[in-house]
């Protein structure tokens, strides 16, 4: 089911500051950004390697409002990681085979997520209180 | 200098359990599974993906008394991830390399980490809050 560990999402409050710091440390280079007016996140993909279906990436996230989930998880947890993702062949069939087996789904339908993937988000305290994202990349062209 | 994605690194309070629910839910396997004195805690690696230089797992890990970090972790956030752990060439080497970027080293010098590695440990207030492995796999036979 899981092909790879897509990205760590990491909370914080100034993404140029954590861009600058996380490629500055480890020589990573951010491959993407975005604004997800959905999420209410603008990120930053730093990439790591590359896997079977697609890539491992570090994903930077800044909260576009504080009562948006990212800007909650700051007031209450502070910086740090926010969510982990798995890469997987297709979404929909992952979601349904998960469903299956008792873990609740935060969606119920996939979603847009980074650099054109399909994602879908499970419920943290069915996953040993890890919130999990499940990742269908996107077609490489 | 990071090839992959090694672990995160989960926190739980019962082992067992927490081994059953990851392997059902994700249909995932043990592949080791160790008691480690020095870092308090028992553990088992399931296997996710092969990658450059070594693998990718989820690590569970529950503490072996309370006052062991990962005890007093869950004491104060709950089961979750605890840290992330990256792959390197050479983990001696990427201690110098970070730590001459000012980021703060919680180990002087490598330790034992799962299934024959070579770890350290960095400060997470220097790595915007996440805890922060690094791994050198054990050489293949």
């Amino acid at each position: 089911m899981f092909m790879r560990i897509d990205h760590i999402g990491i909370a914080c409050r100034d993404l140029e500051e954590k861009i600058e710091l996380f490629s500055r440390t480890f020589d990573l280079t951010v491959v993407a950004r975005e604004v997800n007016e959905e999420q209410g996140v603008k990120e930053a993909m730093l990439h790591i390697a590359d896997g079977e279906g697609g890539g491992s990436y570090i994903q930077l996230l800044e909260p576009l409002s504080d009562d948006s989930p990212v800007g909650k998880f700051l007031a209450k947890r502070g910086e740090g990681v926010h969510h982990v993702a798995f890469g997987v062949p297709d979404v929909e069939e992952a979601m349904a085979t998960i469903g299956e087996k008792g873990v609740r789904l935060l969606d119920e339908r996939p979603r847009h997520g980074s650099m054109g993937s399909q994602i879908a988000f499970l419920h943290p305290k069915d996953v040993g209180g890890m919130l999990t994202e499940l990742v269908q990349a996107a077609k490489r062209q």
